[in-house]
C-alpha cells in the first residue's frame, strides 16, 4: 500500500538527522538562547533579505498562529480570514480561546483580495453599530492556502496595501511555505514576505523538520514576544533541537530544493491523472493534489493508496488529496501512476 | 422630531417606578438574596409552569449571552447561531472573549431550522477531521429575532428534538422575549420555553423595564451559576431592583400586556405603510417595523421620525428599521402615519 | 433589628429618584451617548479639575475592575495588588477569567507601600526566569481599602513616582471613594486622583446610586474602551440611567455631603464601642467599622443587628464588620450604641 | 568550564536517538494515532498497573499543566499549588491565560500537606462570601517539586484522602518524575501515582528524551481531551516522535535506570559539598543540588562550572542549584569535585 495521506509521515530529512546526532551529546543553554538557534535566525534574516528582522522558533502550526494573534491583537481585535482558513476550521478553536474571534471573507480556492478586505472595512465603519462589534485588527493568509493555490506578488502587494491603509496587521502562515516558493508558478520570494508582512512563519513541521515553524517578525511589532511564547506553552526546553533543523534547512538551499522534489513529483501525479481522465477539484500548483472521483475511480485509488477524503459531492463524488513531500520517492509515485 | 429609533428609549413603566419609590428606602441583603426576588422567581416560574426551574437575574443582554454560554459550554465546544444572531454580531466578541466560538448556519429571516442543525451535526461527525474541529454545544436562537421574526411552536419543537438527538444545549435568548409571546401570530408560551429549552431569558431592558434579564434554566442545568455570574461581572450588588422590576412585571399579567401595546401600535404603522405603497423589507410580525425606502420616502421619514438604518441596498435603496415599545404613545403613531 | 451589613442595602438617594421619576418618559439614545451622560462626565471633569480626562460608566464594581484590567494590560502582564485586594479575594476570579493574574503584595491593614512596589520590580528583574514569569504591568489600590483604611498624599504620591518609574500603570478602585474622600483625615481629593492614577472610579453602588461607577482615565490612555466594555457585558443599554445618577451626585456637591454623613456616624459608633471597652480590631476612618468582638459581646450585637462577619480568630473572637452608608439614619445610630 | 545548570542541557539518550534514526523515513499517520503511540501507551499503562488509565503525549511542560488544567476545572474553579508551584511562578501566567486562578499554599521545602488543604476547604466554605470568590477544584503537586524534595507515599496517600474527601482533583507534575522515583528514598511508584492521582504526567524532556510529557489519565475522567490538547497548540502532528521516545524509555526499564544515575552523581556531588564544608540550602535526594554559597565559595565555583543562581541571601551570600542528568558524565562529576 503506498501512502499520499499528507505531507509529515516521515520524520526529518536525513541531513537534519545528521545534524542533531552530531550535536546530540552538547551542552547547551536552553529556550533558544543557544548558538545554534543565533545561527539559524541568522541564516533566516539573510535569506530573507531582512538584516532587522525578529526570529522566533515555535513547534507547531496552531500554537504559531494562536500565539502570534495573541500577542498582537487587542481584545476588541478580530482577525479576517478566508472562510478556508486554517485558523477558521482546523484549531479546534485556538484563536477564540485565546479570546479573538475569526472574522470570515468569501474565498476563492482559498484565497482572498484586497479588494474583499477594503470593502469589509468600508462596510464595517459605514455601520451605524460598529462600535458594537468586533474591529478587524489583522489579516491572514495561508501561503500556499489550504487548497493549494498561491498568491501572486501583485495579489500580496495589494493585500499589503490594504493593510497598511486599513491600519491591519498582516500575517502569512506558511506551514507549507516551501512547497509555494518552490513553485514555479510563484513570483513571491522569502524577501516578499518579509518587506510586505508584518509577521509570517516558514513552516518546518511539513517541510523537511521533525518539527518546529519559524516565525519572522517586523523589528519592534510586539514586545515581550518571548514571554507570551512560554505563556502559550509554546518555549520548548531544547530549543538548540529548532535552531538546529532550520540551521540544516537554511543551510545550501536545503529548505527550498527539497521543496521543489515534493512539487515536480506531485506534478506527475497530476498530469498522469488528468491524462487518464481523472477531474482535478483545484488546479493546485503545490505539493497537494485535489480531484474528484467517481465510484469506479475512488475503488481504483483506495486499492493503491491512502489519502485524505476532502469531500463527499452531494453527487456522490469523492474528493480526496493526494500531498507529496520533500521524502516522497520516485518509485513510489511511478508505483502510483501506474495503477491510476 | 419624533422617535422610533429602538425600544429601550424611556425609563421604566410607570409601575416598576412606583415600586421602586415605594421601597426605596427599604434595607435589604444584596446580591438577589433578597425577598423581592424570591417572589419574582416565584412569580417567573409560576408563568413558565416550571416549579423546578431556577431563575437567575442578570443586567443586560450581552452579559447574558456570555454568562450563560461561558457557564454552559466545555472548553472545546461552541454554539451553532444563525449568521445574524446577536452573539455573532453585535456583541462586539463577547462569545470569543470567553473562549468559544460561534458557529455561524445560513438564516432565513434571522431563523434556523432544525434541519439545518441536523445537517450540520452529520457533516460535522462524518468529517474525518472533526477531532480538529470545534464541536458544537449549544444551539442558540433568539425569540423574536433579530429581524423580528418569529418561530412557530413546531419549529421550536424540532429544534428541541434535534438537540436532544443529538446531544446540544438549547438556549433561546428572549432581549424582546414579550414582543414575541404578545404577537397574535405566536404560538408559544412561556411554559413552552420552559419545557423546550434548556435555558433561555426574558428580556426586561427592552419590555419595560429599566435593566434587567431573567434567566431560566432547567433545574441541575449547571452548578455554581452564581459565582459564574460574579465573575463575568453580572452580579448587582443591589440585586432587589432586579427583583422588584421582575416581580412588577410578572404581576397581573403587565409583561405581555405592554408587550402586546407595542405590537399593536406596530402593526398600525405596518398597515399605513403598505397601504401608502412602501415596501417592507420583512415582514415582522413583532414590535419592529422593516421598511426599504427610495430617495424620496427616505427623505420623508427623515423629516418625520428618528430610526435606525438597517443596509444600504446594492440600488441605493435604504432599509431602515422603526421600533415600537410598551411606552409608545398613540398620539406617536398616529403623527408618524400622518407624515408617511 | 438593626441593619448595619453593608453600604448597599437601601436603594437610591431621594434626589436621583426625583432626577429618574422627571425623566422617566422621555426618550433618548442608549448607550451612555445621550445629553445626562454629557452632562455628568463635564461634571466629573470639573471635580476632577482634568478637562481632558476621558469619563465612562459602568454598573458594578467587580465588571469595571475586570474590564479596566483587561483594557489595560497585555497578555504577559499581571497586576500587584496587596493579598487583600477585592480583585485578589472576592471577585471569584474574574481577573484571571480575563486571562489576567493578580501578583499579590504584603498588605498593612490593606495597604501596600511604594517600596514594595519598587523591591517587588527590583526583584523581578534581578530574577535570572523573569522572562518566564508574568510581567508586573499595573498596580491597584482601593481607596478606602476593604479594611478602610486611606492613603495619604503623600503615599499616593509615592506608588504614582515608583510607576511612573517602573512603567507600571496605576489603578484605583474607588467603589467606596466617597466614604475615602469625605473623612477628616484624608488629604486626598478628586483632582489628586485624576493627576496621580491613570485610571480610578468614582463608586455609585455604594455611595449614593442605584448602581453605577464612574471611570475617569488619562486621555488617550487606551482606544475603544467603548467596544471592549460592550465585551465585557459592561454597556448599559439605557446608559442615561447611569448619567443621571452621576450628574445629580455631581451637582451641589452631594456626593461628598451625602459620603460625610456616613463617615460621622460610623464615628459615633465607633466612639460608643471605645467607650463600652470594645477592642477596634482596626482603625478605619471611614464608614466601615471593624470590631474584635467576644463571646458575649457577640451575643449582645447579634441581639441588635445584622452584620458582616468577617473573620473568626483562633482565640474564638468573631471580628464584624458594621458600615454606615449615605442612608443611614441618624435614630437607628443611637439605638444601636444604646445596645452596646 | 563544566556545566551543571539543567537537566535539560542534551540532546536525547542515544537509545531514542538510535530509534528515531531507524524509523525515520517510515511512513505514519499523524497525532499521536500511530502504532509507536498505541505501544508507548501499553507501556506505560503496564508500568503503572492502570490498564485503563488514559495515556497522552504532550511536548512541554507548562503547555501540559495548562492543558490539564482547563481541560479539568469549570469557569468558577482554581487550582491550589504551593507557592512555590511551577504554575504560581515559572509559567508566564499560563494558567490565568486560560482562565484559573492559582490559589496558592504555605510550603515546606515546596511541599504543601493534606492538612494545609483540608484546612483551606474549611476556612472557605466557613467564610461568609465564598461564592464571591474561586472554588478550589484542583490539588497540584510537583513530584519532585521545585526544590528537589520529595512527598512520601504517606503524604500522596493523605492529600489523595482530602482531594476524594473535599471533591477535589489530585494532579501530579511530574517534569522530572524519573528523578523522584529513582531516589532511594522515595517509597513512591508509577503504580501509586496512577491510583491516587486523577492526572499525572511522565516527564520526558529532562529525563532521557528531546522533549515530551506523557501524560496518564484516569479512564473517564475527562472527554475530549485530544480536541482540547489541539485547541492549545499541544498536538504534535509528527506525533509517533513522542511515541518512539516514551517507548524506548519503557523498554527495559530505561526511564528509571537513566533516572537513577543522575540521582547517583547528585550525591556523590552533595558528599562533596558537604565534606568541604559548604552549606546546602535544601537536603534534595533527587538531581538536583542546592548550596549556599559565601563569596570565596561563589567565586570558586564560577571558575568550575555554570549553574543556575536561585536567590541572593540577605547576608549577601548566594543560592545556586547544580544538576545532574541523565547524561551526566562520571568524569566530570570528578572534575567538579576536584575544583570545590
Amino acid at each position: 500500500m503506498l501512502h499520499f495521506d499528507s505531507d509529515y509521515m516521515e520524520g526529518m530529512h536525513p541531513k537534519i538527522l545528521e545534524a542533531l546526532t552530531r550535536t546530540n551529546m552538547e551542552k547547551t543553554t536552553g529556550y533558544g538562547l543557544d548558538e545554534y538557534c543565533v545561527k539559524a535566525r541568522e541564516a533566516i534574516r539573510h535569506a530573507c533579505q531582512a538584516p532587522d528582522a525578529e526570529v522566533h522558533f515555535l513547534v507547531g502550526g496552531t500554537q504559531t498562529n494562536a500565539t502570534i494573534i495573541r500577542a498582537l491583537l487587542r481584545p476588541h481585535e478580530g482577525v479576517l480570514a478566508a472562510a478556508t482558513g486554517h485558523i477558521a476550521v482546523h484549531e479546534s478553536g485556538a484563536i477564540e480561546a485565546g479570546g479573538h474571534k475569526v472574522l470570515t471573507l468569501a474565498h476563492n480556492c482559498g484565497k482572498i483580495t484586497a479588494e474583499a478586505v477594503d470593502e469589509y472595512m468600508q462596510r464595517f465603519y459605514a455601520d451605524e453599530s460598529f462600535e458594537h462589534m468586533v474591529f478587524p485588527g489583522m489579516v491572514y493568509v495561508s501561503l500556499p492556502t489550504e487548497y493549494g493555490t498561491l498568491y501572486s506578488l501583485k495579489e500580496l502587494e495589494a493585500l499589503a496595501e490594504v493593510c497598511r491603509k486599513r491600519n491591519l496587521k498582516l500575517f502569512a502562515d506558511g506551514a507549507r511555505l516551501g512547497y509555494a516558493l518552490a513553485c514555479e508558478e510563484c513570483d513571491v520570494t522569502f524577501a516578499d514576505l518579509a518587506r510586505l508582512c508584518d509577521v509570517f512563519y516558514i513552516g518546518g513541521t511539513k517541510c523537511g523538520a521533525m518539527f518546529g515553524e519559524a516565525v519572522v517578525m517586523r523589528k519592534g511589532l510586539v514586545s515581550h514576544f518571548f514571554t507570551i511564547v512560554k505563556q502559550q506553552g509554546a518555549l520548548l526546553a531544547k530549543g538548540r533541537m529548532l535552531g538546529l533543523q532550520f540551521l540544516t534547512l537554511f543551510t545550501d538551499n536545503l529548505y527550498l530544493d527539497i521543496a521543489r522534489h515534493a512539487v515536480e513529483q506531485a506534478a506527475r501525479i497530476k498530469k498522469a491523472l488528468v491524462e487518464r481522465g481523472y477531474e482535478l477539484y483545484f488546479d493546485s500548483p503545490t505539493n497537494q493534489v485535489f480531484v474528484t472521483l467517481d465510484a469506479e475511480q475512488e475503488a481504483r485509488l483506495r486499492a493503491a493508496t491512502t489519502f485524505t477524503e476532502w469531500e463527499r459531492l452531494a453527487d456522490g463524488r469523492l474528493v480526496v488529496r493526494l500531498a507529496t513531500s520533500w521524502a516522497t520517492r520516485q518509485e513510489d509515485v511511478e508505483k502510483l501512476i501506474e495503477k491510476l
